[in-house]
């Protein structure tokens, strides 16, 4: 779910061949008249309006649309060098490449000369697409808690709206990791004659328990401190200390024993004995998640935290067969790629197998691989040989 | 770590034939005058007051004593049923029996018609023995931060001293679990003639980089919370929020993913339909663990907190080997019972193994169970049946 992986990578510039270049987000609004956009949870919301960006072009047919889903606090930027980054959320933004820039590009796994690729920012987040930090029209003030509860059948429904947009019936392949791997199965299972392949990773069809113990907790941390104010923060500096010992106990669910061990292991912080201090930084693992937590605050909203959190709490892909897991893969008409990797304890291997196994039985078409890494839930940005050869793979014509 | 276990237990009254009964807690002061007690860490302190429990007599050989060392939330109040609570912090005694009861009676595996019981608060805690909460001679109020760092040797030197005022040359057992397993072995390493058998729990020679990681997020969680105040929060309600945090997250490192979903699974808390709140309790397991958290800081320091893991942090069996643990284990002279438990996560039996390997390698008597349970790190607590077989075993005369 962090958009930065342990190993350092080779990145390369905008001019690279194999880059999409410079990309310039677009944004659409859905709900500016009529009806208000009806939420899966009850709310209603109005206008919407949408963040997302494209790169490659729709062919004649319309069936060469490949739609990327972002992970929790990931945004529309999926590939390329962003020309104009704005806002002070964005700042980040044009210091790297999009965060899937490695799957994405003129001959890359989703190859942008064959595919039309369209990634959106999911509502509630805060990277453009309507939020909490909106303003809500009924006051002139960002929403904050006022924001109505948002589900990834939501985002589901918002894809399809986007994609009729885009004029895009039926999309080549849905595709997403980790929250973005729930909101494709959504879409496969919402509008199963709109998606013609997807792929899952490192996503699980529902959270286990201990998944929701820890975004409790997050959330608990964020809405405890004294910077919160109800969600109504947004004249001052708001909950960071709460949101960096949220994103800091997160991070820590995306690595593995093993890669903290193999990355820090006991080492000290710059010396080689303790400054034996109760309160200061000792080990470097410590530094390492207080240095994350730091630049993760000056770039995300808290109240979206607490929004994305609760749609993955709340997701459970067994709620279209009735809590039946085989009964709702029988919807699916999707051939389909899922891939956990063994030391993800998020959305561990065991938990993705139910759904393969559900899809199985039900007689749908699945590949399943489970890809050794010790790099945990990142792996499914890190491990990108191994990636890139799955998904290639399984795109080929 | 924590000290009550997932399942409940018949838990029997101080009337019962193997309950000790009623106990009340002594308390003894050491470096009152002379020389202050000199820590591992390079701090100074006078006076030191220890306060501990014993059940159970002395035999006249003076060679029938078995120290017990807590883990990180605990006290010295180890069986029966506390005759005198007092103070804020020790309200919840007197509901419920001692942290290890049902281990330490009569007929009991730590039979105390045969063994001299003894079982102190460590240094730093804040369960009588001398803390952060303690007032400081040099100026009248509360340490606070100025309490110097105490280490895992500094209880083994206390624990020594304590047995020398109770007239104890040679343990018969230290025993411990999780933190107090790391206590039982230092006594043993520190003063290899003084241990002649030694049981360790669900603890590892040192934590990993992962434990070290969770440690970090609960003090920074802490420390930023503004009732923090830099430590000096005595007058005030204290850090509440932030050492609920810290809390919650522990308690989940001390149970297993398996447990969890045993235990609440992902059922609602009294309701059918979720609330759709960003902010309300959804899920059982979240008002579990704001409930455990609740009853934690009403009963529990959050100076002591920090103070604990950091000793915790810093624990490194290896030390006494220069980083070689199997020079280190050369210096044991117990005969020694190690027992891990398959789900732990936090002391992961691998971890384990690494002691008893290095203790096998040194040519240690030593006897090693990893025991199956789905407990996670608590199991010590839960695995009552197997744990009393286990203790009652190696102790068998």
């Amino acid at each position: 779910m962090s958009i930065d992986g342990p190993p350092a990578k080779d990145v390369h510039g905008p001019e690279h061949p194999q880059s999409v270049g410079y990309t310039r987000a677009r944004k659409t609004v859905f709900h500016q008249d009529g009806p208000p956009f009806q939420l899966a949870a009850g709310g209603r919301l109005a206008p919407v309006e949408v963040e997302y960006e494209t790169y490659g072009a729709l062919n004649p047919a319309r069936d060469n649309a490949v739609f990327i889903c972002h992970a929790l606090t990931g945004d529309a930027h999926a590939a390329g060098w962003d020309e104009a980054p704005d806002g002070p959320l964005k700042a980040f933004r044009g210091k790297k490449p999009g965060w899937w820039d490695d799957m994405v590009g003129p001959g890359k796994p989703i190859d942008t000369r064959r595919f039309f690729v369209v990634c959106a920012n999911v509502l509630g987040s805060c990277y453009g697409t309507t939020g909490p930090m909106s303003l809500n029209p009924a006051t002139g003030r960002p929403y904050g808690l006022a924001f109505p509860v948002v589900t990834v059948a939501d985002w589901a429904a918002l894809g399809f709206k986007l994609l009729d947009h885009l004029g895009v019936d039926r999309l080549h392949a849905a595709v997403g990791g980790s929250m973005g791997g729930q909101q494709a199965l959504e879409m496969a299972l919402a509008q199963p004659d709109r998606v013609a392949n997807l792929i899952i990773l490192s996503a699980g069809f529902r959270l286990g328990a201990q998944g929701l113990a820890f975004n409790a907790v997050a959330r608990y941390s964020i809405i405890n401190d004294s910077g919160f104010k109800n969600g109504d923060y947004y004249g001052g500096p708001g909950p960071l200390a709460g949101l960096s010992t949220a994103r800091m106990l997160a991070h820590i669910t995306y690595l593995s024993e093993e890669s903290l061990g193999h990355k820090f292991g006991r080492r000290l912080q710059g010396k080689d004995k303790p400054d034996f201090t109760p309160v200061g930084v000792e080990f470097e693992v410590e530094s390492y998640l207080q240095h994350q937590a730091g630049s993760f605050v000056a770039r995300y909203d808290a109240n979206s935290y607490l929004y994305m959190t609760r749609a993955v709490d709340y997701y459970d892909a067994s709620t279209w067969g009735d809590g039946d897991l085989t009964r709702a893969a029988a919807r699916l008409k999707a051939r389909s790629l899922v891939a956990s990797f063994s030391s993800d304890w998020l959305y561990p291997p065991e938990l993705c197998r139910e759904l393969v196994s559900a899809m199985c039985r039900a007689g749908r078409a699945v590949t399943y691989v489970d890809i050794p890494s010790r790099y945990g839930h990142d792996a499914f940005l890190v491990e990108t040989e191994t990636v890139s050869r799955l998904i290639r793979g399984f795109l080929r014509p």
